[in-house]
């Protein structure tokens, strides 16, 4: 699956905020987090519940290069607007702790995207759920059911195979790929979008990566850069591209650092990563499932310690260091945000439904009008 | 499916508490509520995972006799440890209501029977997914692992189905039955137990009904009544009969009630029912998923409110209505709990695992010993 | 004390949003609250702990007219960052209400305003402390230590009496009045700022009102309506002017509503302030306090309760009326604390620690070279 | 002042739990722990609002012997149920740190004793509120408003200094001492208990130390070691005996552990506080405040730390550690509920109310009629 060819925020010299990128202004920047998607379109026309059309994926995010099960990241999650699903939060709440791989995916997909990960998880090891606890999958959803067959549940157990075992560093593909194939952002084409941040070496040198599904927003409420543009285009290209999607939105932030955190910490970033949702225009609506979940690379929990206790690192919370990291989240959220409506294209799902992508050069001009110094496209 | 004859701890003269209970000291007590199960016990001998032998099942709670998605009742989930899954708690503790049945089940059959509940939902309601949202299924697990062939996953749609379509007022099957079929408790066999508490005219004469899941605790932990009959009964009948679960251990306590309460006050009464699973001996093991799924039928919020606010009722909080409220719901859990043990029969399960019922004679010598008055089996 | 004869954002041509405004832009456009404030400016020159410069005071906002101990408001307190206090949080997140006034002050005056608060309740009410509870004091904080004595803690009992007699409906003064005397807001002067909007009548034309304290932020994170004024401003008038406060800074945020609302609903308002907090360019730094304090007037707990139940409202959920009240809490504070920056005057503290006021010439012609149509200075 | 010379319940024979206490059966066994009390008896006869009599007091829990805000320990605060007040709590959620003595005292004394610790903090810190943050001072408390002229607020700053210059290692005195004073539990005399437990060796060896302050609860719900004492003394020695409170009770519980834990395993710890609280009768009343505050010894976070990011250590939590830690929290917290009860001694109060001290013949008579092997009174 390839991304799409339009530029992301910063190509055009949209700059959001004043921390340096890591090498790929993604997730992957954090060493050993790796991402992979399946995405699933097929048929067009008139919506017939369980047969199509098909707008719809899967992502997968895996934490660390090793056995998620046996070394487990230190994680939080978080909400912000409760109106969707992440799988065992509860457990993450109580442990602080992932074991698997992170998967997002369409809302009626969570129960086969979980049941999948079990699968993948027994079939690694065979003394779960015999000698030891089974996994706890961590999936979490937007609705794409304004593109897509939401009632099919189309994606399977091969898709979520698919998706894992296709997860690579580097560069992440964006846009209408894996879970954010069939997804809408501020009426517009939304999906996949990913950024990142490196604070200064003085402070640690830590990075923040942050991916994001989004499916939120009204036209009207769109802010670039602090900048109105969602207004000015609100009609555009037709009034009628800004018609309601059925019942929820929502948005599901993945946050990676390499800066040693425990879950508190951890959370304490996921409230930032708010902040940056707030200046692209959201008002977290009250359908929104709007949760992060965030963990840090830098601190490992064996599935079994053989010490009674076992030494972690946290960040120092005085000031300038954690200070800078919540500067990260909010600037890397937000231009995830962004990159998500960027790299979107224009997608026609069912019932003819068509949800245009984000207009490059109109968006430019407006910037332009507000002062801001963009690139005209090449 | 039908309950064991092994007497309830109330037929042995065992009274938890002073408040007294509804017609049938069970969570159907609470007018509307109705519970089904369906019961999977098949094969014996050596564990082939994903064959057997089949120790599982599933339990249904509807809430109200009416349509759940389109009139909700107010609810509240409660973490008192979080080694466990209930889906969707998140939007619970957002919104503040629940849209369908409560499902109870093992471990690894959770995705399964979230996935068939949007089935049944589906079935039922063809907007949604459409142009309304869909439901958010409700599972609460506990591990059967020890009896049960957990990899097996061996719940599927159509038993989920039966259960809800099983669903009754009137008394309710306890033991091994349902969900409970394949459960430990306190390293007996525990299950599914319920009881109910009904408190003064004068203070509005609320009931509240409780029903668990109980699949926790070390043998040497359990108390009845106040009594260590878990110590006395260490190596009861043989030392071996303790031996130690694979892994996690879990609580399910549903908790109804007549009385008017926005989920705030829902939450409080789900603290008390910490303290009634504490008077049993726990320490709420640290892999122990022990959750609380509490509702009122008494508030109703329409899927689609046609006012811009609604009333709904909540209970007088300064002192005698919700302290008599919290007894209720103290005692309630507490003999839940003890109905889930005594109602239990003697189960082999994979592998030769033997959960050896509570022995009632014993327990009877045991308590009688320590002061209290009880009657001898019939 | 008077206001500063300084313009309101709203006067020069800033437009926060789409929703009308109350009759006053102020939280007193809901129906019955007051607010009154006691302003402390005494001395100049070098620190002497314990003695002076004085730049603090005592601000009291009172939920509604009647006896507040007898009739309780139906309350949530929301922490976005938790580097401060709000007295007696944990009795509002159990009980969901005020029984009494609102107090905002400098830090480190907290105990000694919460002491007087029990002064002025035990006065009014003899039974209180001898046959019924006593009231439990709500007294938020920022730290005015950059301009003010904090060592000298220079409120006392009698400049909180005067702040709660003072309350009335009607305008609010803001700027460098009651506890907003001595605070900073990105690196401006700040203080007391209000707001208010107003939803459709089809949706219940319910009103949100929002009253802050601010004293926090980087001047280069300033934001007005998206455009990077504070960048813009980032050595004006020389770069000594924005010298780092001791140690913490902070928002409380007062929200009031006439909608009908329990616990949960507001405490889901108060997370959409923190969305209005992020527009003006926060990211909630580790030694803020910034807290929300959030009230329903139409919901009123009597102390001792007549009835077991008693009736509430709550506003519908399901879509556009709370989310019309959500988009209203972020506009209101955005404006209000944007009311803080404007209404502010230089102030000179403390060591002549300067503070000086937004430039308001200059920020509208920053606003002008960025697209935004403002009026000119009159 | 010295504490009674009744015995403690261990010293009659009455054995909770199974594991073993540290030296001095008490907080102090966590190595730097110490603890220190100033009791107010002043005056007899009628109540006199602002005058007398007196029954009072506070108490100071140093957390370790160093400079208390310079090197910081790791924290939680947690509530059970909320009808109270423990400073700064919203900043120990936040931070997970306390950085000054934990301060126990009466109601309404909270704010004079906050003031206190405030100056004594003060005095010992020059920079502190001039170029640093000052102390956010930790007080919790509980009504003495049956024994003691409540409104007097008669502990004042003198008496907070005694209390932490008197600090101690080595035992605590208990019953009617510090802040325990006039306090009633079960509706017999309570007050200051303590109790620790040492996990074995191969487990880590660390000590768990508990010290409550106990104000809650009905008569006929006191258990000892799960014998209903309470109700066998129903009426003893007249029925007088259990006239009701006003307003409020609560239970005030530190949680002292040189096992290394982060906030969130301390938290972990705290809900296990609960089970012991229950395993004494409690229901948690509506109006009581039934707080937790816990730190670890272990874990130190320097105020200004001088690396991007720090070490600290957590125990395992996959199974035999934790969990026998919270064997300790439950059966210590139980203990020194029970301690609370037999150390304290009859008092007499305002309007000659007397509470009684809890018989210990009787007790013991009951006990051993319920089949506990005590001791008899020397």
């Amino acid at each position: 699956m390839t991304t799409s060819d339009r530029p992301r925020a910063r190509d055009l010299g949209i700059q959001i905020g004043a921390l340096p990128t890591g090498k790929w202004n993604a997730i992957t920047d954090v060493a050993g987090v790796r991402v992979g998607h399946t995405t699933l379109v097929r048929g067009e026309g008139s919506l017939i519940p369980g047969v199509g059309p098909v707008r719809t994926g899967v992502t997968a995010i895996l934490p660390q290069p090793g056995d998620l099960f046996e070394e487990k990241v230190v994680a939080a999650v978080h909400r912000i607007n409760g109106f969707g699903e992440v799988t065992n939060s509860e457990q993450v709440h109580e442990m602080g702790v992932l074991e698997g791989p992170i998967m997002l995916t369409g809302t009626m997909n969570v129960p086969r995207v979980a049941d999948a990960v079990i699968d993948w998880a027994l079939a690694r090891n065979p003394a779960m759920g015999v000698t030891t606890w089974g996994i706890s999958p961590i999936v979490a959803e937007c609705s794409d059911a304004w593109l897509n067959d939401l009632r099919g549940r189309h994606v399977n157990a091969q898709h979520v195979f698919a998706a894992i075992e296709a997860a690579t560093s580097g560069p992440v593909a964006e846009g209408c790929v894996g879970s954010g194939t069939g997804m809408s952002c501020y009426e517009f084409k939304g999906g996949i979008g990913t950024s990142s941040r490196v604070i200064d070496q003085s402070l640690g040198g830590f990075t923040v990566g942050v991916l994001v599904m989004s499916n939120f927003g009204r036209r009207t409420q769109l802010r670039i850069d602090g900048v109105p543009v969602g207004q000015a285009l609100a009609d555009w290209p037709e009034p009628a591209a800004t018609a309601a999607p059925p019942g929820r939105s929502s948005i599901i932030i993945v946050l990676a650092t390499d800066a040693p955190m425990d879950p508190r910490q951890l959370r304490r970033l996921c409230v930032r990563a708010g902040a940056g949702l707030a200046r692209t225009g959201s008002t977290y609506g009250t359908t929104s499932g709007d949760f992060l979940i965030a963990f840090s690379t830098a601190n490992r929990i064996p599935h079994a310690p053989k010490e009674p206790s076992l030494p972690i690192r946290i960040v120092a919370e005085d000031g300038p260091v954690i200070n800078a990291l919540f500067g990260a989240v909010v600037e890397a959220t937000e231009e995830a945000i962004l990159n998500s409506l960027f790299k979107a294209t224009t997608m026609v799902g069912r019932d003819g439904h068509t949800r245009y992508a984000l207009p490059i050069e109109a968006t430019l001009a407006i910037l332009g009008r507000h002062g801001r110094e963009v690139n005209r496209l090449r």
